[in-house]
């Protein structure tokens, strides 16, 4: 895959071949792009826990078509028998990252397809199974490429847009969420100007976002995280695209530490900030960004991890928050795969989901 | 000097017994603490070139006591022919950093005091250079003592402080000029809650102030650049700190890349921005920030330094300015050692060298 552009290619992939789950090994980026073929139960297990594959919604892919595949190789005849032999190695792919909503969340709907076709021949059976692997993949990338459609329609062609960490083809099947918009404008020649913050402490800007614009040809900036406001003052910045872990109902937005910094600053400059999140991050359950918990990390990512040697005196204080809360004042807008929501959120949310189930009719 | 209060020492000592200039290696730091002492022109001309020594302060203040103690070396007895000798050495340590003005504004200082002097013996000049390199460095901790005294009318005990870079005693002979107020705060008891921004891309805020701050005896926690508006949201920060590389007559201040948006942060969150700025730091004739150049560095500083391997990809486009401005509006105020300069700062600018002139007036 070396100096091939990374959108030749997906972050998950099944090869019905070989029967092996495909991925690239996000640890060796970006020194080395690696493809790895992951067979067994034990292959797929190490993958997710040490982070090869990473980002909920490309776990969540990883998990089905690994279930899947591991389905594929039971023996029993019998409803039975496979269903038990299935249970067993979907509780072992689960315990990968028991953390992981998306992780549980694709298995279980694995699960739910098995039992609901437990009249029907083991083959038959197998069969569906790769079909459900497929569509998750399948509404992911569809997901993503519409959240893609609605955040092109806020900027223009040759516009500088700033990101923050990598919520980028790498955390998803194809597109990515933030990075949707400016991949769909490059397939469309709006030849954007893209800041990616590094993200310290874990560099996922530097590591994965530059690495994957850049390798599909977009002109992209790399910049540390307390650049952003000089870019933007420099007049460089027209709008900030960024992912996130979860939206409050009031549209209080969590998401990589340094995001609320980013979004401070661009309104100081007077720049809009877009959240894009699947519907499936908006958590109608919480009512504000105070109900969030913050996830601290362990000091050494700061202090040692990457370098040569540490870079802090021995016995210091560190204080290593994962993620913080965007308020939802600075937020412009937050991008759905059922449209753009506006303040007063909770009230635009209503409406996005009301469109939703509407959809979900017309299928049913 | 391993575990010992760091304020037991100076940055740059002189010492008469070995005729040796005596500095903390700053490039050891923090890993090793190492004091070193130099004898011969070429080792204090490396160490100013390798940034053993560092700071503007403190660079001069090393600068004034070499030239001292190679002009003890000269063996010449007749005014000529140790001038000459003088100014060769003075050239030499000149050429170190040719753009650091306080190493030409010290060298051309003694300079000045040999050449006041010639109608005096030659065993009497050097006497008087000993003096006039003491005063340089007293002068200095003076100014810093002063800037601290005045930054700690601001602030009260046991508040939360947030500082960005390095304005520490490590860039000054003692006390520092943002750290100032936090050190005669804790002579004094005050406690006061340090966070020290690790200051990408040179890590300064972790190398040094974290290490300087810890040593002292301080309570410092270390965090990353885009955490300080986390930091700041939780209410742990009553005020901000930073030091300053140039003030414009109109209050805009150049510093440290990043201090700007530290500002931006901490004006969202209504608190206080007091930069400490020696009154040689302010230009009254730059009349606004527009008219700063910023230096852009390296990309290797973001891509590759510090690291065991490069961290972003190959042929990546990288933006790293060494500083920014912080617009005059987000400035609280500015502390000088003539007192507390605020909006309209050309005003108060103008009071306060009225102040220092008249302090003068009264030593001649």
């Amino acid at each position: 895959m070396e100096n091939k552009n990374i959108m030749d290619y997906e972050t998950v992939e099944l090869d019905d071949q070989e029967n092996a789950l495909v991925i690239i090994d996000q640890t060796k980026l970006p020194g080395k792009t690696e493809i790895i073929r992951l067979k067994t139960a034990q292959e797929m297990w190490d993958a997710i826990y040490l982070l090869q594959v990473r980002g909920a919604p490309a776990i969540g892919v990883a998990a089905a078509f690994g279930i899947y595949l591991l389905a594929k190789q039971i023996q029993a005849a019998d409803y039975e028998a496979f269903y038990s032999e299935f249970k067993k190695q979907k509780e072992y792919l689960d315990s990968s990252r028991p953390t992981a909503v998306n992780l549980s969340w694709a298995l279980n709907r694995m699960e739910k397809k098995v039992t609901d076709s437990k009249d029907k021949p083991v083959e038959e059976i197998k069969a569906l199974l790769r079909e459900e692997a497929i569509a998750i993949k399948e509404e992911d990338i569809r997901v993503c490429r519409t959240i893609g459609e609605y955040g092109l329609s806020l900027v223009k062609p040759g516009d500088g847009i700033l990101t923050h960490c990598n919520a980028g083809q790498l955390a998803t099947s194809k597109y990515g969420t933030a990075t949707a918009p400016i991949y769909l404008g490059e397939e469309r020649g709006y030849h954007f100007h893209v800041f990616a913050d590094e993200t310290r402490p874990l560099l996922q800007g530097a590591r994965l976002t530059a690495y994957e614009l850049l390798s599909s040809g977009v002109d992209v900036t790399l910049i540390c995280d307390n650049m952003a406001a000089t870019v933007m003052k420099n007049g460089w910045v027209n709008a900030v695209f960024v992912g996130c872990d979860r939206v409050a109902a009031n549209g209080d937005t969590a998401n990589k530490i340094g995001t609320s910094s980013v979004a401070i600053a661009a309104d100081y400059y007077h720049i809009p900030v877009y959240i894009c999140a699947p519907t499936s991050t908006i958590d109608m359950n919480t009512a504000t960004g105070a109900e969030i918990h913050i996830e601290e990390r362990p000091a050494e990512e700061i202090t040692e991890m990457w370098y040569k040697e540490r870079m802090a005196p021995e016995g210091v204080k560190v204080f290593n928050p994962a993620f913080d809360v965007t308020d939802h004042n600075l937020i412009a807008g937050i991008v759905t795969e059922y449209g753009i929501a506006t303040a007063p959120f909770e009230e635009s949310f209503r409406e996005i989901f009301a469109r939703k189930e509407e959809a979900k009719g017309k299928i049913r």
